[in-house]
């Protein structure tokens, strides 16, 4: 991760030893994803487990990347293109552990639809998503390690396509849901698992601003969302 | 805001001032949940639409706060007690900000749920839910602004009682779905509005372990720590 363009300094040891750290706990964050939704999928209780107790390493690593990198704006009294990309790690750990959370979250609801049958149709939609999602964060991570702003570009560009999904697959679960009223509880468990992918994904968006944040020392101000309100499946997912 | 017991210096002026603004946050964030909970009940657009235009005011101070705290670390270079404080401050911001995320999220679902028929005994709950949860808010601020460690435990004990709350009102929603599947979109979209509260009372949560970093120096642990030897960067580094 180089963006700011300063020379060569003592600084930058420090400052590649958190891009470090926060390249394994992205790795972890994916790994994590993956996991949450293979135990979803083949309800493998012993598997969701082993997610959640696999979240304190990545909640771990946040405190230890902040404690780290406060350690050294104290130490080195950084100037503003090195304290940019001090403060740029801070806001990535945290969007990270959230999505280490929301995982967890997925992983916790695989116990409780373990004895019921899962739609295949709403298996694979979700798995699709998962997919997708995985993608934006794969890219996004891709784009800091390379300091890539046009790829982070993308990655923003794309959390509409996630978006959509996200839509689809709310219609096709609430469709379900009317049409069996003994597949409400199943149906609100997914429900849940599709809004956690899909707020996943704004996170991933949340990073893809910050690595433009790092590049070009500003914010970048999101475009506003469609009018829900046109589109009620959507509006259903989109909060 | 005054845990470390130091000496007084010339950080305590920079320190009041960024507890301050934390002061001010929180005020907002509790403003905000009001808000959004009374136009839901009400059923009124107009006052949805002004939370969810104030939550821009909430991820402004948190960015002013973050941005002044790390200028102020930078600047002053402060030793352990003044780091942790103001460590405790960015973490505290973090949550206030995701306080204020869940309040726009329940805010955003009052247009929606407009012209449907609210059951009354569920938004009884829903209410009954968003005062326990914003006391649990105010007394934690509180704890904070009076250096108040059992105070902050005591929040941290009563996280449970939301979570009773929350699981019972998930199920009175659940069953009326059940019973009228007509009523399955609302349900719907009062069951991500009761999991935004419980989820806000989760932040709560963690507010109160930070007062209690900041008090004791060390972190109040829910789960046991994690194997660093699994996490190659920090088990090769010094940790």
């Amino acid at each position: 991760m180089k963006f700011s363009g300063h020379t060569t300094t003592a600084f930058d040891p420090d400052l590649q030893s958190l891009a470090q750290l926060i390249a394994e706990m992205g790795g972890l964050a994916e790994r994590q994803i993956v996991e949450a939704i293979q135990a979803l999928i083949k309800r493998d209780g012993a598997r969701g487990q082993r997610v959640i107790a696999a979240d304190a390493a990545i909640d771990f690593m946040q405190r230890a990347i902040e404690e780290r990198a406060i350690e050294l704006i104290a130490r080195r009294q950084p100037m503003a293109a090195d304290l940019r990309e001090v403060v740029a790690i801070l806001r990535i750990a945290n969007e990270l552990e959230r999505i280490g959370d929301l995982a967890k979250n997925i992983a916790k609801r695989v116990v409780l639809v373990d004895k019921e049958q899962l739609p295949r149709r709403s298996m694979r939609g979700l798995n699709h998503m998962a997919t997708l999602m995985l993608a934006q964060l794969r890219d996004v991570l891709d784009s800091l390690a390379h300091s890539d702003v046009g790829k982070a570009m993308d990655v923003w560009r794309h959390d509409e396509d996630v978006d959509r999904l996200c839509a689809s697959l709310f219609q096709e679960v609430l469709t379900a849901m009317m049409e069996d009223p003994g597949t409400i509880t199943l149906g609100i468990h997914l429900l849940f698992c599709i809004k956690n992918l899909e707020r996943m994904a704004d996170h991933a968006t949340n990073i893809a601003e910050s690595v433009y944040y790092l590049a070009r020392g500003e914010t970048l101000t999101r475009a506003p969302k469609p009018d829900v309100n046109s589109m009620p499946a959507l509006a259903l997912s989109s909060y």
